[in-house]
């Protein structure tokens, strides 16, 4: 056997140059040495530009397929509580999860930027790698490419997910109808503060940490607890729950009313927002998830959630309302109701 | 009904800001009145933040489901012959086909530049939607993402696909034996020497076209030819048909001989070339493939492939030998033999 590779990659001290994105020798390193090595999984053992993967049984029982991808930007790569590589698994494992689906496969994209130091790129890998593995969801395929200086920053990671939600289960946000109820999974703004606090020189006097998760299982306790009784799924990220409630009153030519008093926050979240004039309504989450829920089954599913590490905060905020208008409306903690529109400004860029 | 936009998106002289990544109701109009129009198909129009698909009749089968991935960072974005948006759909529905699948869905992200003029990411949006209408693969679900001018370079493409392999058929790059023979579908590095010709003031006396197409109607023809006889299908890109035979003879442990006269070449290609000290073995190209197929099929294999409009030039290139080094060689045209390498430089960056 010829030896391929004289010197392993330098994961210490050595940086991405433009021969790691040329399809050759140095990209086979950097494929084998890094990523097949993180990501380890029978498919991409393969060893082919794509994975052949089985079909799970949900599909051979009158189930459909689902299919959700996400382009990961955040910046700074690291902050409190995750990553990118995390967010990366995270962001699209939920955009399949809410739709009812069962996250099965994960594709992952790489655009490295000439310079980036292999030894960040090896942490966020493995992070994504973990997080994947967490997640019972295995990156089976990917991509590498390098740009020059300059034109990329870092790294950016575009991930697309594959399920297979069963049959009969319909979940999207044109379903709403009015009587539902709303329900939220936890406290709001952690993860867009999170990410904010760790740039421009901000501190705040408690740490924020991001509520990046996989929520998936939460999902799949809430279906089980309210079967027949979930009409909309939506995890409220980019424009956050504001922005997201808002989609889903377009979507389904309904009103929301929604309870600011219900909606947690967290103190430190509440302050930083305050202090910086921001409106948690419009922060990014990633690890929290809205439903709305036919009301015969508002008690059962809260209580699913509740039940699930991560719902333990969850709790009713609003309902569904007749509405031509389709307007949010919040019934503020002062006794009096305003308008929450769409995000129209953009208070916090490349939070995902 | 209540008038969400006052304005439409200035797609004339309007230019991609960070409220279109924001998540709010700039990203969504850029959704709306770009994406959605271009990409329209019944299940983007579904409005999730993922795609429910039905399920193809091959699965039911006993077919296994195909993921692949690429991410799409071409410099420029507009070449002779195409552009990052026709590439984005080629490259990826090339990666499902040479699995021996067909081609079904497509995902796209997209991470956009501030200040990326709005009416040339229509022209690529435009484009990429043509592709797949073409080749009959739809863009189902979709993000986008955007970062701070002088983060990244205009646009870059990250797509994944999705597609189903019939049962028993079996194709990857480790089934090649000594004894089978190797069919190339045309002429190499029209792709690479193209978007060069548009870089660094280069001007060639002849225009010279990238060969980028969607090759899964092809593989489909060849399949069709000879039933059971096709190992291997790869599409010779980044690293060119020199580092793609490398990984085949690594993958299967095997080596392989090729015949460089048998190898066709555009006279312009091959000019530019040695103008510019270049050897088409390593240059990309975005619309081949090799097939190693049992020599027993070799004959009827070929005559399938010149049947087809994207394989007229196809021909008979070599053979696979037992080899524990695993080494690639061609006998040249001078009469003498020699290894042909993985790539190792990188003599063309960004070329997909």
């Amino acid at each position: 056997m010829k030896k391929d590779y004289v010197r392993p990659l330098d994961l210490r001290a050595g940086r991405v140059d433009m021969n790691h994105g040329a399809g050759g020798r140095a990209s086979a390193q950097l494929v084998e040495e890094l990523f097949a090595r993180a990501f380890d999984n029978e498919f991409l053992r393969q060893g082919n530009d794509g994975a052949v993967l089985p079909v799970p049984r949900e599909l051979l029982d009158g189930g459909r397929l689902v299919m959700a991808c996400d382009g990961h930007v955040v910046s700074p790569l690291f902050f409190p509580g995750g990553d990118l590589g995390a967010l990366a698994v995270h962001g699209t494992v939920n955009d399949v999860a809410m739709l009812g689906a069962r996250p099965l496969y994960l594709s992952a994209s790489f655009i490295l930027e000439e310079g980036f130091p292999l030894a960040d790129l090896k942490r966020l890998v493995e992070s994504m790698a973990a997080a994947a593995r967490d997640a019972g969801v295995p990156v089976v395929t990917g991509d590498t490419k390098v740009v020059e200086q300059g034109k990329g920053d870092g790294v950016f990671i575009a991930t697309t997910g594959v399920g297979v939600v069963p049959r009969g289960l319909e979940i999207g946000g044109a379903l709403a109808r009015p009587g539902d109820v709303l329900l939220l999974s936890g406290s709001i703004g952690d993860h867009g503060m999170a990410v904010l606090s760790q740039r421009e020189s901000l501190e705040f006097e408690t740490t924020i940490t991001s509520d990046t998760a996989a929520l998936h299982t939460l999902v799949a306790a809430l279906l089980e607890a309210a079967p027949g009784g979930v009409r909309v799924l939506r995890d409220p990220t980019r424009g956050g729950l504001g922005t997201t409630l808002n989609e889903i009153a377009r979507q389904s030519g309904v009103g929301i009313r929604i309870d600011e008093a219900a909606i947690p926050v967290k103190p430190q979240v509440e302050a930083a927002c305050e202090f910086l004039g921001l409106d948690p309504l419009y922060i990014a989450n990633e690890g929290k998830l809205v439903a709305i829920v036919d009301s015969a089954v508002a008690g059962r599913a809260l209580a699913a959630l509740r039940a699930h590490p991560l719902g333990t905060e969850a709790a009713r905020i609003g309902e569904v309302v007749a509405d031509p208008h389709r307007f949010v409306q919040m019934d503020t903690r002062f006794g009096g109701r305003r308008v929450v529109d769409w995000l129209s400004g953009e208070p916090l860029p490349r939070i995902c």
